[in-house]
């Protein structure tokens, strides 16, 4: 049960980096649904290494083939299986590569885990590539969500120490939308060109960067989901830690809350044209890990890509001896703005899940 | 599924504030296990409200009473279910109050969900009350993992400003033993005074305070957890955001590993008394959701409490009317230094149930 | 996650036969249901060793206590524990039985599994008694479905060889509660007393005596359930296994249409009152895993009571050696009657977790 | 979570009979299992429609194309995903069809889940066509289990009223591989000779007839499996019924034993070669839902197919109204015995998953 997950709707991810294919399976989506192909295919898009300098200059068509639960691209009930089918790879002289786990990747707990069997060509299933089967099920996940006034959307929120600006108390469609088309996704361009030559200049200096992503969800009823461990909160951790890279998740403020006072971390309740709302959302619009019906915020940690070029201390694990690593080849020197698609698909998959469950609080 | 967590080692909380008891229920536990009960009482008086002024005035006793599971407290292999029986709470006029949710409390979303069935007096089974079971299961799992050099251990990171020292690379089981043994739970004593000036002037000034808990496990063999979505993270997460008041969960150096150069936040292999170990632990233990053999580190955010005596602005849910509320009562001006057991319990909880699967990478 | 069943609904039993209590969590329990106590004592009271020869002498009240997910008698949407206090048992000179495992019972797989800690006095866990809780929730289910037109009735259709006449095609709720007060619960009660006087004629020879079960659910929707393994038959069947003593389960015609031909077994589809239904019912109302709308009809076999009082073969488990045992006390010369509430309360409790899931084919 | 079952092993089964392919997903493999592929493709062949005129004269290649997982065909740990590409199959003028649900198929429930978008040519995902990638799953699980001295064999135990004789107390390896390698997998080939005679018999009368499976399992250790809902019994039905067309799971005597004495049917426990043992083994090797070393046995109910050629009444779904059906082309005049290698595949993949949770019961 490692590369899955939801209640309903279970999203499983399969594939290595250089294998024949990687691809999803997606057990439970509803019936009826048009996968509009080219609005799907623009968001797998948006992951896709580019033409600029700011990503790795691989190239990868990422064309999905859908194998079953379509019927002239409608969903039919059963599972949605979709892959993408890797390209010969070059897979060149890995074994030495094998000896020396890159630190901070998973070479090393791969090689504890599944001794010499581990497949860790290219990361194996480790690599970042196995993000775009999640996109593929995000992407499907996000046009069904939005047939029903549900949007998700996401912004690259820093890279090291430049910010972009906060999503609003109301962030709409519209912004999602914008920021979507944005070869670099930010909220504010000034503020993400100084954001992008953080990026250049750390590729220059051979080294990498982290970032955090905002994400949000705005049209979503109150009353999804359930207490303590089956809330939001539970639900959307345990899915986006699946993303590689991410070390942390908070909700509304998260980490800012802990440094307030009640006074300023509360949020009044209040009647805006005759419904329940909060005057400010903190919280994120969750309580008690229940939907209050205001905007679901959340923000996560990227780490600093651990592929840099300079020259890092290692072990050989044949020898178990100290080593040094020098990892050739052109990596991303920051995979922060790329990752941006894959928070909003997994944030997708997850709520549809929980719209899917429905509040059962009474029947 | 809401009130539950784990895998082969399933942990179910039931209970209300103002109910006949609260208790959990625990299907899983390995057989042949004694309880230390002066051990697990001493455990369970750290979250209890203490004596101070840090904490509610309220008497809580929580004397546990083993319903099954135990044959002269050894673990006979079947589900354990220990309850608290709660004392009269005399339950006052919460009719009126049920009508005005408390800002950022769970009263709001428990409406929605359950309608007016919601049993809400004193929080309900939102209430901190109910991590008084958590911590009898938790309190348990620490026993067991003990027994196998697992210790797990945690301290207070933060009160609103006011920091502590973080933990050494390697704690060890004497740092968790002195910090549980403190009546305020810092590394720095010094520093915690500060800390506690702060709750002490956060209480005077009718507010509460948030704060960070810190949490570290030594002693776990590498290879624990599954890639992607069954991952260590993933896993401890889940469980995390299921107490109350948590809003952000972050593994090693988390969300300040996203302001790093990869240079500064790769973790170097190296060689130590012929073992392979990392010169640093940024990744908190784990790689690709793999536990590495280092100390698996994590930090929570704990928001204010919300129960603060200052007037507030909320809604009258029986008219949709904005209305103000004075919530009556003493209350916990801060609730991170009790919630420090807490996070250990939940967190040992989770790395029982790992070690109870075990690497099953190969077999 | 042994002592548990369900998905949206979970059920978690707990307790030994000579323990403390025994026990029921149910998780995910509908808000708003009010529980007739009446309703649900007269359910328990069914499974009850009776007042005649035909069941063990034991005395049990088996007065449920509730402890949470209740106010005033209603649910209240977060998890309901109910336990019921075990009397002093008496246990005498287990030490002795526990080195020599009953034939047919659990007492050495316990053995096996969790080494001489297993609880195996009375059973155990193992006990038939367990039992009582798993009543506690089916009755309440029963009571939560009947409000919403749902009914499900079981009898007892065979004891040894000696049978009753099967439900008819259209099972009514009269039909239901008519058998369900009657002493002996079957159809036909001529059929009945020949039943009744095999077993006692089987207690009189100091052995035991199986049964069969036959259920039925009727007024369920078509659609529910999902294809494959996560049908109501894959549902039922994991769940009613859990029952002590059930060796086999059957739907609709089950082993039965094993021996026909296609144009014998096949259920034609007619129109009724302007509604598509199936002119006979082989199929048990379950077609690919999901309800058609006919009564759901399944059929489970219970094996004998191991405990009979005639000398049998066994080892000794300290010295690996033969022995011989003569199992002391009064014991069940048939559970296959007292197995019918049981059965109905597994089915209820599973159609309800089934209904609280709804039709999800499209959202 | 519909087409997918186990624990710490995952197998989803995707596809429909005329998509663009079907496969399975098995997430948990452990790591380092060489497959024989040969071995492999012998077993696929078991399933496959043979050449004689006991099934359908369609040809299928059924050629897995391994997509993950591997590398020079040994498991690498991660999920393993393989697909059989469908065949370009002439789907015709099913719409006419589609309006006419065939009787106990599951056209009608199909349609009541997925209104018209489900996809239900040729059976869609209910088709015995997607028994091919459980196939898949069941074949590497049994090569997996064999290099521990586990093996799973099952025989053909009736058609319609035709008997073949049953598997001994204690079957072995080489009767398996015998039956295995039969055309057609009986263990008594003269009453093998007269089933075969009842099926073409059959055939003639535009007929289908049931049957009924018998699997064993051996070498395993004693102490898998969970009490109550988590047994051996639970997880492998709940599987079992996984299969189309199954419609009774017994273990051990099943549903004979609810015909007997206890002194008939109780197992006396003995001492074989320092070992303790049964002296039979009516329970099927499992007491209490675990296992206790001796093999276990279950036999499944498989219904006459329901695709016959005679004429048969049915409704028109588009105009509620009454209506006659005859299925047209070629179909399986029973499947009972293709469903053999089917049944021992779903067994053994539940044990692998068993076998890699390991007996748990103390740590």
């Amino acid at each position: 049960m490692s590369s899955e997950f939801g209640k309903l709707l279970r999203i499983s991810v399969f594939g290595q980096s250089h294998g024949k294919a990687i691809g999803v399976n997606i057990d439970g989506l509803p019936a009826g649904e048009t996968i509009n192909m080219d609005e799907l295919n623009a968001f797998l898009a948006r992951r896709r290494p580019g033409t600029s300098a700011l990503s790795t200059s691989r190239k990868e068509k990422d064309q999905p083939i859908f194998l079953s639960g379509l019927m002239d691209n409608v969903t039919c009930g059963t599972p949605l299986c979709a892959i993408i089918e890797n390209q010969d790879p070059h897979s060149p002289d890995y074994d030495a590569l094998l000896d020396k786990p890159r630190p901070s990747h998973a070479d090393y707990t791969a090689w504890v885990k599944w001794g010499g069997h581990a497949d860790m060509r290219g990361g194996g299933h480790f690599s970042g590539r196995l993000t775009a089967p999640l996109c593929i099920a995000g992407g499907i996940a996000k046009q069904i969500l939005a047939r029903r006034g549900i949007h998700v959307g996401a912004h690259l929120a820093s890279v090291g120490t430049e910010q972009d600006v906060a999503f609003p108390l109301h962030p709409t469609q519209e912004l999602f939308d914008t920021i979507a088309r944005k070869p670099f996704p930010v909220v504010d361009d000034e503020r993400g060109t100084r954001m992008q030559e953080l990026i250049l200049r750390t590729r220059e200096s051979l080294d990498s960067v982290g970032g955090v992503i905002e994400c949000a969800a705005i049209g979503l009823p109150a009353g999804l989901g359930d207490p303590m461990f089956d809330g939001i909160e539970n639900r959307l951790a345990a899915a986006l830690f699946g993303i590689p890279g991410i070390k942390g998740v908070e909700f509304g403020l998260g980490f800012g809350s802990a440094r307030l006072y009640g006074s300023e971390n509360n949020d009044p309740f209040t009647v805006e044209n005759g419904e329940i709302v909060t005057a400010s959302n903190r919280a994120g619009g969750i309580l008690g890990g229940i939907t209050n019906g205001m905007p679901v915020t959340l923000r996560v940690a990227v780490k600093p890509t651990p592929s840099i070029s300079l020259s890092q201390r290692t072990v050989s694990l044949s020898g178990t001896t100290p080593s040094e690593l020098v990892i050739q080849g052109r990596h991303d020197p920051c995979i922060a703005h790329r990752a941006v698609p894959v928070v909003e698909a997994v944030t997708a998959a997850v709520l549809l899940d929980l719209i899917m469950e429905g509040n059962h609080g009474t029947i």
